[in-house]
């Protein structure tokens, strides 16, 4: 039996079923986790969600008319959780976790089952498919979920993740009555006035630096408060430091709450950003990674160009 | 027998075909041209290129290697091509159109012979069904131009018009080969400095007037040279204008090379630009819409802001 067809089987069999997202909540883990509640009340069992931060006003649909039921849960599913440290201050609540169903190639191990598929482009490809293989009813609305998932974790369609696997399943579930162009309108198109706001302040920090391949941009504490914007509204920013034609390597240092800059650090192809943060006690993926740098901005500011440049100066003249 | 399997029939049998595209050329008309053209050469046919304007640099990856091979031309056929004069200067060379493929609503009337399909998303996708139905090979590249056209016409899958069809047949040209993760990285990621540049200073120029209902921002004939920006690089302003939270109608003010303003106007579900450009002697859809209103920018202004206040004063307080 499949990994998948084995998750099909226990939720098929259970009841009173808790379903966990992780903390920082994003498209994926919540459209995974709205779309499972949503089909598993639809086959008559109790569902109820949870999750250590409240997810953005922007994802509210999601979980409009699934109210929690507040049961007592008898099994916990954590959805697009590769971590049981990534799922925050809820994680002490929940000893034992039934059952992960993840896409992140590091997610096995700390839940009792697993169904980890690393080449599925979103954990909501994952539900879509378990969905169909435990015949249940796919709804509107729980395709709206699911399709929500797919078009925000591979940049609606647009990453090398976003296979044709993906598309079909896109497909389908615009077939099953996803608003498709509703969500990504709403995901993708709208921007707030704060976060047009931001973006303006931001690209007038914006430094290039080595021949300009690497970018750099500030995003001082009170950012949010000049502008009005919320967190969710600079999640856009590193990405688009990185898109600049020519830059290898996008940098955008955050000032956290406590004063500490954060170095979030993009790369193309050519560049281990994970590499770079490595050294100055980071981590993360080869495209994206971060590392914290201490209260003095220009000690911040100097350490993480330095690592770059290193970096690149190392790369030698490849290509 | 269908338009669609009339189209092929007629291809299959023709030879020596030149293939037209509409002046100021987008991905979706040089996605199909190029496309076409490489699966009529696999079919072992001549098949030419003619535009009205040189396509951007970049498309340029959609023409390499099916250089122009300068037969003298027994069938002409446009892709994409709604109207006769939207073929630019070269409309006079071709006095006559044996066959046009166009998915736009009103493509139909100047050819010979037309296949017009308005529920189409984009016109790549009807070439792509045609030569499915003409059982041609489609390589690689071929897919990749295709899919070019399709991602192009749908601002990367986003659109009301990328439907299912859409992602299915998006689904089976990655198979066939479609670089889809590349392209999309190169039409939709990538941003150049001066792009960047542009932004920056249409963002100091916009202004929201109506109760935030209306924005609007400038483009003097200068933020090309100021910047190094070409036209090309101006093409997604409008639709970012629009986009903000609330807005109902984005208006886009840009001083053509003769001196005149151009207003473009887009608009969301609720309001029709077409109904307030017409009232100043333009035109367009109901969703982008354009007028030339003069050269005295106060006084274009003017006339713009007022067209769009009388209009939403007009509409009540719907909704």
């Amino acid at each position: 039996m499949s990994a998948k067809e084995r998750a099909a089987q226990l939720l098929c069999k259970w009841n009173n079923i808790l379903v966990l997202s992780h903390a920082s909540p994003d498209g994926d883990t919540l459209g995974s986790a709205s779309g499972l509640i949503r089909a598993l009340r639809n086959m008559g069992k109790q569902a109820d969600f949870a999750c250590a931060d409240q997810p953005g006003q922007k994802y509210a649909y999601l979980f409009k008319g699934i109210e929690n039921q507040g049961f007592i849960p008898e099994h916990v599913v954590s959805v697009d959780v590769a971590d049981k440290h990534l799922l925050g201050e809820i994680k002490t609540r929940y000893p034992v976790i039934n059952l992960s169903i993840d896409h992140h190639a590091k997610g096995q191990g700390f839940a009792e089952e697993s169904w980890v598929d690393p080449t599925a482009a979103a954990t909501a490809l994952m539900v879509f498919e378990l969905l169909l293989e435990m015949s249940a009813k796919i709804d509107e609305d729980t395709a709206s979920c699911l399709y929500t998932g797919l078009s925000t974790d591979t940049g609606c369609f647009r990453y090398a993740s976003a296979d044709s696997r993906c598309y079909r399943a896109a497909a389908e579930l615009m077939d099953m009555g996803a608003k498709a162009a509703a969500i990504n309108r709403h995901m993708f198109e709208t921007k707030t006035k704060a976060s047009l706001e931001v973006e303006k302040q931001v690209f007038a920090t914006m430094e290039f630096l080595h021949g300009d391949r690497i970018a750099l941009a500030v995003m001082p504490k009170q950012l949010l408060t000049s502008t009005g914007a919320d967190e969710s509204e600079l999640e856009g920013i590193p990405a688009m430091v990185r898109g600049i034609e020519g830059v290898l390597i996008g940098v955008t240092l955050k000032e956290k709450n406590n004063g500490d800059w954060k170095a979030s650090v993009r790369a193309g192809n050519l560049v281990d950003a994970s590499k770079i943060c490595q050294g100055l006690g980071g981590g993360g993926h080869r495209g994206a990674a971060g590392c914290s740098l201490g209260t003095d901005f220009k000690k911040a500011r100097e350490a993480i160009v330095q690592a770059c440049c290193l970096y690149l100066d190392n790369m030698g003249d490849r290509p």
